[in-house]
């Protein structure tokens, strides 16, 4: 660790912050209220030594008097000229910025090990949720096989508001552009990007892989109408937008998918803007972790957390343990949809072509509407490719009257 | 830090095992296991020095030969005195037992900060739920108000069976004994004593307030019926064995209880043997975890994982911040059921001593059953003393033909 970071227990603990936003102003809010509280517990008080905005302040100048900073800044630059000006300088580093991490981690994890000063990031991820934390102290323990969960606030509030409710995927959102919970541009969100990002991040902290915002698949919840959410409430299931991190046939399979769970699933009990992240391995079962995804003050408790923890030897930084081959063809339970013509015969040759595909149904609901009949199926787990192909040969058929929607199904694994 | 404690990379982190039990043998198995992948993130490899069991092994030899050493015996001695003289040794100890902790827990909290060395003990609350650890990295970065959760395996297990099958506390308790979720003698568990030793930790770290497992209030599930668990139904609530630590008025409350929890709260949805704690703060809203309550390889996890954080330091010792005095009265919602003559103006009478004591009525089930009827009701939040008041008063009425069932009702907090 370079002179720059002392942690004398004589003088303060100097804290720069970039940005003042919603989180920045409850950062500094936060920090000053629990400064007592933090040197009884640590032996150093934290201070704000300098913030940069917009409109004021000069970055050299806060580096040079801080032995800590926090970036809340959020997009790529100049968050990462900060980040490696900073951890260059031997002092340690704090953001908030899921984009940042997810598409420059490995840089920045390198500069700091190179000094030897810490990168944190919790806030990044889930909110409140310590994902990152339980994560890193479960590593050396137990391997994981599996991190999964609920990511994204926004997406979480708008599919809780149409099972709740029975709106519309457009009203849902403007009810949560109305209450703050999602942007006014919410593309980030709802196309699962912003979930693809964090799962980037988990990913690479669970299995010491190094996974890239872009390498990372990621579907939406724009499609999804009332009426899956109706057909698939009478199968007993519930809707969420899950991201997931898993070890398969040596490879590790990352993903941002909406799919539906069964009631007793511990997901499906995670509403509103609320996140959960659940951590499998064998000695474990699994750990899951929630709480609010989002919010100013919920963030900054995320932030101070990692400024404590940074306060505190010895430094944290994840190594690469090893590097697993992405995988991208995985088995999974599906859920179809597909209107079609109301005639005789019509359920049997759906049926032939999923069973010449290898795919076993588990359950369906058929519905005539006029001339027309809608099917809800959800199938058996199998190989989403074979999967995929018997939905491509089906939407080919004379009676079918709509592109069937397929949306993934997680069966109860809860107990 | 003693010398006796070195972590020199040129030689092992020599760990020594009291006790060879289900958790013994998991241990065992596990630090081998994991004893590279420990090497690779810490820089040290542990090794298991000697394992005392009833026949074997000399305590005071393992001791000479541990860096650290891991109880695993139960009960309070000679626990204790393996404790104190570890402690003395200038070693760490780890434990997984919780009436060793919440019975004595200053004085080994005062040996461990003596030697400056680490006293840890997450194994002893909530099986693979690191809840220690989360009340630990929360407490200087957030105000604590409250933790509560369900903090006993055999207890859930036994409320989530009689939910799903409508079974008797009997036959739900006959199940769990013969899966191996419930001793033989189940009374530690049933009686909310297991639960009070768990609380007590728990308020003591979260809180800075010593607490000994004889000053937690403890009710059990032993006079829970499948009656009430039928009626509670109908008015949308499911049972949970409730400990919980809050600061009230200044002071603390301390306490374990059967409660009604409405179908949205987020601890509604866990069943089975599974535990869970949420830790309340303004700051962070709050966090929930959840997982596996118990078995053999995640105790032993749990074990492990303190391990690993007593070989990377600093030393970890719980300082009381506070010292909060304890509340016993307090307010809270509650069910009542009690039976009555199927007479006119039974209701309108019970409705009024309630009245009376300032007891206010949310809902009300009302069955006959030939001349008689069950009153089951639920009551808006209201001081303990004075609701027990009302019934007291009400099981003296003439026309009452049954002790009346208390139980208490936690709202809807989710979102």
């Amino acid at each position: 660790m370079s002179e720059g970071v002392g942690a004398e227990r004589d003088r303060p603990f100097r804290v720069g912050v970039l940005g003042h936003g919603t989180v920045g102003s409850a950062f500094r809010e936060l920090i000053e209220q629990r400064a007592d509280a933090i040197a009884a517990e640590v032996g150093v008080r934290p201070e704000i030594s300098g913030v940069l905005t917009r409109s004021r302040g000069d970055f050299a100048d806060i580096l040079e008097r801080s032995d800590l900073v926090v970036e809340l800044i959020g997009g790529i630059e100049p968050a990462r000229e900060y980040a490696l000006a900073t951890l260059a300088a031997g002092r340690h580093f704090v953001t908030a910025n899921k984009q940042l991490v997810s598409s420059h981690g490995e840089e920045l994890f390198e500069a700091a090990a190179e000094q030897g000063v810490q990168l944190r990031f919790e806030a990044a991820v889930a909110g409140v949720v310590p994902a990152i934390r339980v994560i890193g102290e479960t590593l050396a323990a137990a391997h994981i096989e599996r991190v999964y969960g609920i990511v994204n606030g926004t997406t979480n509030f708008i599919l809780t508001a149409m099972q709740r409710t029975g709106a519309s995927y457009e009203e849902a959102l403007r009810e949560a552009q109305e209450l703050g919970y999602a942007e006014a541009d919410p593309t980030e969100d709802v196309t699962g990007k912003d979930a693809a990002a964090k799962m980037a991040i988990l990913a690479r902290l669970a299995f010491g892989t190094p996974v890239h915002v872009d390498d990372v698949p990621h579907e939406g919840i724009e499609r999804v109408t009332a009426e899956d959410i109706a057909y698939a409430r009478e199968l007993g299931l519930s809707l969420k937008l899950i991201g997931s991190a898993e070890r398969i046939d040596g490879g590790l399979s990352v993903e941002v998918y909406p799919a539906f769970l069964y009631a007793g699933h511990p997901l499906a009990a995670v509403n509103g803007s609320y996140n959960a992240v659940t951590i499998e391995s064998p000695a474990i079962t699994e750990i899951t972790l929630s709480g609010p995804g989002a919010g100013g003050s919920q963030t900054a408790s995320a932030v101070l957390g990692d400024v404590i923890s940074a306060m505190i030897p010895p430094p944290f930084t994840p190594s690469p343990a090893e590097h697993l081959p992405l995988v991208t063809d995985r088995e999974s339970a599906f859920y179809m949809h597909v209107e079609v013509a109301d005639d005789p015969g019509v359920l049997a040759q759906v049926a032939e072509i999923l069973g010449l595909q290898g795919v076993s149904i588990e359950s369906v609901v058929q519905k005539g509407i006029g001339d027309d009949a809608r099917l809800a199926m959800v199938m058996h787990p199998v190989l989403e490719s074979k999967f995929r192909a018997a939905v491509d040969l089906i939407g080919r058929l004379d009676f079918v009257r709509s592109t069937p929607r397929v949306i993934r199904v997680i069966a109860e694994t809860f107990e």
